[in-house]
Formats: C-alpha cells, structure tokens, sequence
C-alpha cells in the first residue's frame, strides 16, 4: 500500500453530562485525508482544500499528530498528505480530531498497522493539544474507535467503547460564528459545588447505563448539564430558544456540541431527528443567522477507508 | 397476613466513585425486623434487641420511616415493630437504612403491597433523614432493590438496579470507633477542583461500564476517590494500611464505606474475599484494636421475607 484515502468523521464531545469524558462519533460528515508514502522522510501537508488552513505541520493538527506518530515508530520514508475539510474548524463537532485523527490513522494503515485505534488516540491527543491547548481525547476517541466512547483517564490512555442502542440519532445545527475551543474553555469555573459534582456524576452515570440497558426514557432524564452548560451557553446564539424547540419536537434532550457553538439534540429514531431539524433552523431562520445542519445516525465504525492503491 | 418478619440487610454506599449515587447490598448480615398489625392505630416499637437504640418512633429510624408510610397510606389499623439488630449503629454498612427500610417493606407486605420496592425508598428516606441529616437514599435503595443500585436523584425518586457481575464479593471490616454519619459528613468541603469532578466521575461512569461489561480489571481501574476519601480517611484508623493490605492480597480495589469507619475491599471471588480478611485483621490484630469482619457475596434480591402468619 503506498497511498490512502481514509474519510475521519465529525463527533460530539461532553454530551451534556460528560464533560472531556463522554463522546460520539456521527455519520456523513467528516473531512477526507489522503496520505501517500514519500521517499523524502518527515510529514509535508501537500495541500488543504474546503477551508483555509496553514500546510505548516508544526501548526496544521493532521501534521503535528502525524509527526508524534513518526517520532516514536522510526519508519524509512515520510509522508505527504491531502487534506478536504468537510467539517469547519470551531463548529465544535470535532474539526481538528477529525484531521488528527485520520492522518495518523492512515499512516498507520501505510506503515502496517503497528498500531491499534486505541493506541493511535495518544497521537491524535497532539493534534488537539495544538488545536486548544488542551490534551482531551473525547473528540478523538469517538472518531478513532466509533459509537460512543469514554474517556476514564487520557493519562493513561484509559479509552473504552460503549453501547450504541440502535435507534439512536442526532440533530447538530451549527450556527455560522466561530468560538475557538481555547476561549470556551475560558469561561469554565476552576471549582464545582459538591451539590452539582453529585447531580452531575449521577446524569453520567445514569446515561452510562441508560446505553447499556438501551432504556431511551432514562438517557432522555440524564443528558443534562447543571455545570459547564450555564456558563458556556450565553456564548450561543438563542441557545434556550434552539433547545426548547428540539425538546418540543420530541428530542429526548439538547446541549451543547463539545465547547460549542454548535448545538445537539439526541433522538429516539431518525425521523423525529428530522423534525428536530427542523424545528431548529426555524429559529435560526428568523434571526436570518446563518447556519448549517447535520443529521446523523451514530457512526459505530468511526474513521473508514475510502480507497488505497 | 397478620405478622411478618423480614431479613433487612446491611449496605456499602459511595463505593468510592458514587458519593450519594452507588450502593451495593450485602448478604448475610443485617437487621431482623417483625411487625404485627394492631388494632391500635399508629406505631409502636415494642422491642429493640442486639444494640441499645430508642423505642421512641419519632427517635427510632424503624418508627420514623414507619410513620412516613402511615401518613400517606391511610390504613385502618396500627402496627407493632420488634427489632433486631444485628448491625451496629454507626458503622457505615446501613445500619438505619436497614431499620428504615426494613419496618417499610414489612408493613407494605402487611396491607397488601400497595407500594413497589422502589416507592418505598421514599419513606425509607426519611429514616435515613432523621439518623444523619441529610436525606440520602444510597443505602436504603441498594437494601430496597438488592444488588448495586445507582440513586440518580432523590428529588425525582430516580432509582435503578444496575447489572451484578457473578464473581464479585466485599470484605469488610468494621473498627470499633463509633463514627457518627453527620460527622463523617462535616469534613467534606463545599467546592471540588474541575480537574477532581472530571476525574471522579470518569471513574463513576467506568465502574458503571464495568459492572454491565463484567470487567473486572476496569472495576480494579475504577474504584477510585479522589474527592472524599483524601478527607476522610483521617477518621479511619489505619486506613492506608488496610487499603494496601487489601490490594496486596489480590482485592480489586477498596475504600471507605458509607461515611465509614467500615472499610470494604472489592474482590473477584469469594476465596480472595476471605485472603483479604485475614490481611484486614492482621492489621488491627497488631493494634490490638477491636474489630468485626464480614465476608459478602453481593445480595441480588435485597431484603426478604423469613416468615409470616
């Protein structure tokens, strides 16, 4: 195999109730990444296309994962890498996890697997690392295993799959400004009221068994957000105007996507996501704020190739 | 039915990752609770035996749970309650959850069961109210459902069985230093650090992972507190020795039950449940510090039924 097309898919980090823990790998949207081995060692971004975005790979994330890959797996020739960029940087449906992940993913495949999808992750992490200045493995981990993920320690490189019930679908609409993930993270508070770290945990908990026991009603009463939700939501365009419309249109609930701006509800069903879809623009429509939609059944796979020669 | 007699057993709550949401009930051990109905309204308890406790039913956590059934059920006697302890108050293995708990599924049984296990909690509560303070249900839902139980709200009356993985067993010992809940309770501070509420509950929600998965090794990786334990643990005697006793004799992990000065050790088997015991008494045995010592299967079914006429 000398050259790869892999398509790394958007995800949604948090899901209300699972701060940097939680994530969820969604279907259709996603960029495309193309590597190809080169007999020049070292990484080169060929080219970048669907957004603007630096080739320098010390700045772009497929290149500053891809170089943490090489500089530990010491292989005898580099790489060159096209990018498509489906998903918009800061929409917070997992832009540079995307680019993070599937660059390395590919090399990987290139190189022979030496690695497995969980172990890529602390790769990927770097790309997310440059991208916010924070080491979180939600975004990469959903894209890099599939359905839901957990993190329990990025430390340790503790990264699990969870249950997917099968009916499960989402509703993501992305209003058209950009918050960089660095100043969403800004408005976090460094302390928690012990009242909410329990109310908190026992939504994740909860929603944690509500995907085993595939009991809709309970995921319905857990995803919620009593901590990082408050503060980050002021900084979203009609954020309790796009969550009650979902929630009247059957959503089993809305929140924030990752650190926003972008906002999800999850649905029992694909058809109800529709309506939720809906329901949302609607409100975006008569603000005349631009906006994009997605609606996404949970992508189990994650990251996939797309062709290889 | 004119008489009952019940088996209410004892509880581990907290479980380390699930302060006020995990409890696990507990075999073997626990309170023996008769109660006959009455022409007499209202309740008496006629007899306590096993531990000096108040017969007073506005004292006695039995009469105060008790009372709280009555005055929403409206029936048309009275109830007389013997009870036996067989756990000691202020041990932090549910001694008043089983009490409260116990007079409640009793008189239920004897009216007709209008009332399911799990609409008991409620009135089970305000037992666990008048003996600490604070109305926590961690205890009483984990005696009430059997197994390990997750309280996700108290005000919602959200309470749920999670899955019993077959191999797991507790140690636990239980110092003989009486430890007040409300005092355990005064040393927790206000407010946790973010990066302490992101990793307790990554653990919480991985325990709970692990118990529908059956992992044993991500139980190991996930008994964890970062937030109670480091405050009160001081209140334990030797407690860092009994925990590393625990762990070196091949326990999954082990903590502080409840509010404590019980400590619970987790283990795969009850043969490794027994080597952990012998490693627990050695500890306080070189103190020369009194002790009791329980062995436990997990008790899926909870409180029982011993006789009735």
């Amino acid at each position: 195999m000398k050259e790869i097309k892999v398509f790394a898919p958007a995800s949604i980090a948090n899901l209300s109730c699972g701060y940097d823990i939680l994530g969820v790998c969604l279907d259709k949207i996603g960029d495309e990444i193309t590597v190809r081995k080169t007999k020049k060692k070292g990484i080169t971004i060929k080219k970048v296309s669907g957004q603007k975005l630096s080739t320098d790979i010390s700045i772009n994330v497929a290149g500053v994962s891809a170089t943490a890959l090489l500089n530990e797996s010491k292989v005898d020739c580099g790489f060159e890498i096209e990018i498509h960029k489906g998903i918009k940087p800061g929409s917070g449906i997992g832009s540079s996890a995307a680019s993070s992940a599937g660059s390395v993913f590919a090399i990987n495949k290139l190189i022979g697997e030496p690695y497995s999808n969980k172990e890529l992750i602390k790769f990927a992490m770097q790309g997310e690392m440059a991208a916010s200045g924070s080491k979180h493995a939600d975004n990469v981990a959903a894209v890099l295993l599939g359905g839901f993920t957990f993190v329990r320690s990025s430390v340790e490189n503790d990264y699990f799959k969870l249950n997917t019930p099968i009916e499960i679908a989402f509703t993501v609409i992305h209003p058209k400004i950009e918050l960089k993930t660095k100043d969403s993270r800004a408005v976090i508070k460094d302390k928690v009221s012990i009242k909410n770290m329990i109310e908190q945990s026992a939504n994740l908990g909860a929603f944690i068994s509500g995907l085993y026991t595939e009991d809709y009603d309970l995921i319905r009463r857990s995803v919620k957000d009593v901590v990082i939700e408050p503060l980050r939501s002021v900084l979203i365009p009609k954020f309790e105007e796009i969550k009650s419309a979902s929630i009247n249109s059957g959503a089993l609930s809305c929140g924030i996507s990752g650190s926003g701006p972008s906002v999800f509800a999850i649905c029992k069903g694909i058809t109800t996501a529709n309506k939720v879809g809906e329901a949302m623009t609607k409100v975006y429509r008569n603000l005349n704020l631009e906006y994009d939609i997605h609606i996404s059944c949970v992508n189990d796979k994650g990251i996939r190739i797309l062709n290889y020669e």
